[in-house]
């Protein structure tokens, strides 16, 4: 198994568009999925073209509700390329000095802020003030506080603020938790989430505190966050953790390695999770009732995504995860639609929450009541 | 999935027998399956004819090294089916007032000890100052004081304490743990350990402090520590432990329902582990380390165990546990055969030793070292 940060670097475009040929468009909870859609586009500018920019700047070209119209960034070489490759006029190309000025453009609906963790905060609240909607890459910031100004400066000026889980438009992922509401699990008693992989380049950002602001829990480790929360159904009242760091000169001071987590639910249930930049092979969802279990494995990963019950294998079609997050986008944005799980900035708050107080876990060794 | 405790108590004899029909006389690390044992047979007593008895007592009909002679017993009506049932002789028949007479037994070898946890440390100290050698089935005592006063009593007499770590003689365990010495998976990195089933009749002994001795972690937890051990090859030297409990009338004071717990290694390897009363659907074993992966579910069940590796299934023989483990013990009684993973009195004080620190921790909500 590649990890998944291997995996982004080892695509190129052209893998990426091979990748994408058997694209299900296939829509999570939507009843339409043969209708042709006929509500307007929503007109999306990415903030941010790095690997994974690249890969929703990909994914949108199945899109059907949402489309790539604009790009900022810093660099106008990668802006040169992506007119080219994403046929984008030079009127809604932007950079980080002048993209306020995206307010008096009328042809761009959404930034998708896709740039380093650290940066999200004040880019999100420029896009706000500029009076677009803002989509925001997970974490969607780096703590809790920073998470609700952004919330309340897009609450301010009446813009949706959403934040990119994919994953709660996954299908095996939303069959699982349409098995757990219907009570076909029975009580649940448990939750394992293990996210991990092996980090390469020390060099590169997410190892950079200021831009990442922290290390695995920043990156893989929040999909076992959000995942414990939307697998049972319930929010933790008690986080503990345990950090583990061997090697301090690749995983600095604030860019944790290896830590495991534990929740604790009213009904009783727990989770036991483990997020790290330095394992491979994990990559595992399990939930466990009274009577029956699921299990994802791969659970988070660009998949396929593949699970199990007690009943049998999941059949849910492959779906590409940003291709039907974007249009889903489209829905909620223009249409109010309520996606079964939230991908709001107050969702991104709940799990934001709950990392600030897995890293006062680790650092005090208590228990924290959340 | 049945739980290992519903599946014994739907096991009748007969059940056990067909069960026993197929076994494989499959000797770990032996060089001579197909060679005619001609040492001496070791002549064993049970003491505790319960349901776990019987199912060493119907494993060992298939030994080929081992053999049972004689029974130790309270109640006299089971001892008289035990004698019609196994062709035991009077005279190798004994209760809890008269067994210390075993000593001037010369038919006898060896006293198997499978009586509630809570008394396995008098029983067994009153075997080796009898003269004859110890089996005592796991938990070896209820902490690693009361263990160690067991290992001395029979050192100083000279006779040897094991214990019924039978999944040390597990060929698919023993498969993975050679290939983890090989360095088939790399540097290991984490072990995943989850034990538990929902337990049945709150009046049975498990769930009395005085017999049992603590709740779930006395009876599957165990099995979690132990794996972490011999999986990894390496000894905990810190412990973390959350304890969970919802049913109070139940689980009563020093019963725990539900604790999970976190080992650190030296090498800075991580484990995290589950034991439970209070869940189904969970035997798993997870080795995982930079080059592979091994995956055992069930891990520790009647079976039949089975697992894959990150080179595919795992294909050992299917054996039945408690055979392979007696024929085993002959070897080491007699000819101070070398099992892979010790099964000896030592052995049992290190799970004890980390069972103490893992309730210590849970109570104290603090990182225990050891």
């Amino acid at each position: 198994m590649n990890s998944r940060r291997d995996f982004l670097q080892k695509l190129g475009l052209s893998a990426l568009a091979l990748q994408l040929a058997p694209v299900t468009n296939w829509a999570a909870g939507s009843n339409n999925t043969t209708k042709t859609y006929d509500g307007p586009l929503l007109r999306v500018a990415i903030m941010g073209l790095g690997s994974y920019g690249t890969r929703v700047a990909e994914a949108m070209r199945q899109c059907t509700k949402a489309k790539l119209v604009g790009v900022i960034s810093g660099t106008p070489s990668k802006i040169t390329r992506w007119q080219s490759e994403y046929n984008i006029p030079e009127k809604n190309c932007y950079n980080y000095e002048n993209f306020d000025a995206i307010k008096d453009n009328p042809d761009i609906d959404a930034v998708y802020v896709i740039t380093p963790n650290g940066l999200h905060h004040d880019e999100v609240i420029r896009v706000a003030k500029a009076g677009k909607h803002a989509i925001c890459e997970k974490p969607m910031t780096v703590n809790a506080q920073q998470g609700q100004e952004m919330v309340d400066a897009c609450k301010a000026v009446g813009v949706k603020l959403l934040v990119g889980y994919s994953m709660h438009f996954e299908p095996h992922t939303l069959e699982v938790i349409r098995m757990r509401k219907a009570g076909e699990f029975g009580k649940i008693k448990f939750f394992q989430g293990q996210c991990g992989f092996t980090i390469g380049d020390p060099n590169q950002w997410r190892l950079n505190k200021a831009l990442s602001g922290g290390g695995s829990m920043m990156d893989i480790g929040i999909y076992a966050v959000n995942g414990s929360r939307y697998m049972t159904g319930e929010e933790p009242i008690w986080v503990t953790a345990q950090e583990t760091k061997t090697d301090p000169v690749k995983f600095k001071e604030g860019i944790d390695q290896t830590i495991q987590f534990q929740f604790g639910f009213p009904s009783g249930a727990v989770a036991s999770c483990l997020s790290t930049y330095d394992m491979n092979n994990l990559d595992r969802f399990f939930l466990d009732g009274d009577d029956g279990f699921a299990e994802m494995q791969p659970s988070t990963n660009y998949g396929p995504i593949q699970g199990r019950t007690n009943k049998g294998l999941l059949n849910q079609p492959i779906t590409v995860h940003k291709t039907v997050q974007m249009d889903e986008m489209a829905e909620i944005i223009f249409h109010g639609k309520k996606p079964v799980v939230p991908v709001d900035g107050e969702e991104a708050v709940k799990d934001l929450n709950l990392i600030d107080a897995i890293y006062l876990a680790a650092k005090t060794g208590k228990r924290v009541e959340v």
